[in-house]
């Protein structure tokens, strides 16, 4: 690709924030369980909203067969000023930077799987496929962020098989209310609740 | 937001070609009919292909009452390493930052439309309703996308309806021939067809 960008319109950067580095272990910690992960993905939605940096959503990915952290996401779509920043689509364009492909899938990539704090709403569903990850693991259910107000999206009712006809395992319920726990007392705080338009 | 970006992971910065800027006229410059408006989104498709700089894609939202262009999206997944960057996200992407709002739809917005040369795929029907514009016209269908080998996802059968529910017009078919043959062209020419993993 020509490296000169338009003059005329402006640039989208997407960066995590400081305080992921000192949020996170040493790049070689191995969390061997699913558990393990998603205390990670839980951890960064929490530290998250703590900090002001975003929603309460966090994800992560990781390496299926390692165990070990490949790129963290949190929801950035307040700060940002962008309605895609959702925690899955920041861990899957993080990853994909560091491994310097579109394709997490693609030949000589390690398996690898994305968890999340809460299941994906329509938009992260959809890029799913798109992503190259093996696995979905979910915390919380959509229902439970519909539950404070969040909307997840018009998604297919069958989306988890809709995954895995695509080659995509789907886990559910992994520390779901712990999961949730983030999602009430963020809402239980006054936090903001954006949706798309309804009217 | 703190302005405090993570020193251990890689950020993505999403931005346009600068033949972008060139290939658009005068900021001013009216496009009152729809057909104008989807010539700019296939026009943005044609030549992202010319340039190398992406997939066979475009978009762009304009205003729905002045007619003028807000900003345009091209396909961008393979430049950018990210499997997000589809002409429609880019498209929100960059208005959100020209606008300086998560939410397009929001108190004090122009009210927008995007302009897409394809149908969304899954991941860009979902990221609709987030974005906050009010209408989504389309130029080819999916299955002409699909009829070249690319994926769209999974979608809801009745998508047009789910948007719809929402308060989002969407108008399909307008020189849908078209941007058809910006799609048969590239295929034509051995362009790299990219998709979700299958196996």
């Amino acid at each position: 690709m020509s490296n000169q960008a338009s003059s005329r319109f402006p640039q989208l950067t997407i960066w995590l924030p400081a305080w992921v580095d000192s949020f996170l272990a040493d790049p070689d910690t191995v969390y061997p369980t699913v558990q393990d992960r998603m205390n990670i993905a839980i951890g960064l939605a929490r530290h998250n909203v703590k900090n002001g940096t975003g929603g309460p959503f966090g994800a992560a990915i990781f390496d299926m067969d390692t165990h070990k952290l490949i790129a963290p996401g949190v929801n950035l779509v307040v700060p940002t000023r962008w309605s895609g920043g959702h925690g899955e689509m920041v861990a899957y364009a993080i990853a994909q930077q560091i491994l310097q492909s579109h394709d997490l899938g693609g030949t000589g990539m390690p398996r690898l799987e994305l968890v999340t704090s809460t299941e994906p709403c329509s938009m992260c569903f959809g890029a799913t496929p798109w992503s190259g990850i093996r696995r979905l693991v979910c915390g919380a259910r959509d229902s439970d962020a519909r539950a404070i107000g969040f909307d997840e999206g018009p998604k297919l009712e069958q989306w988890v098989q809709a995954l895995e006809s695509r080659g995509i395992e789907v886990v559910q319920d992994i520390l779901r209310t712990e999961a949730s726990e983030v999602l009430q007392a963020y809402a239980s705080s006054g936090g903001i609740i954006y949706n798309g338009r309804k009217d």
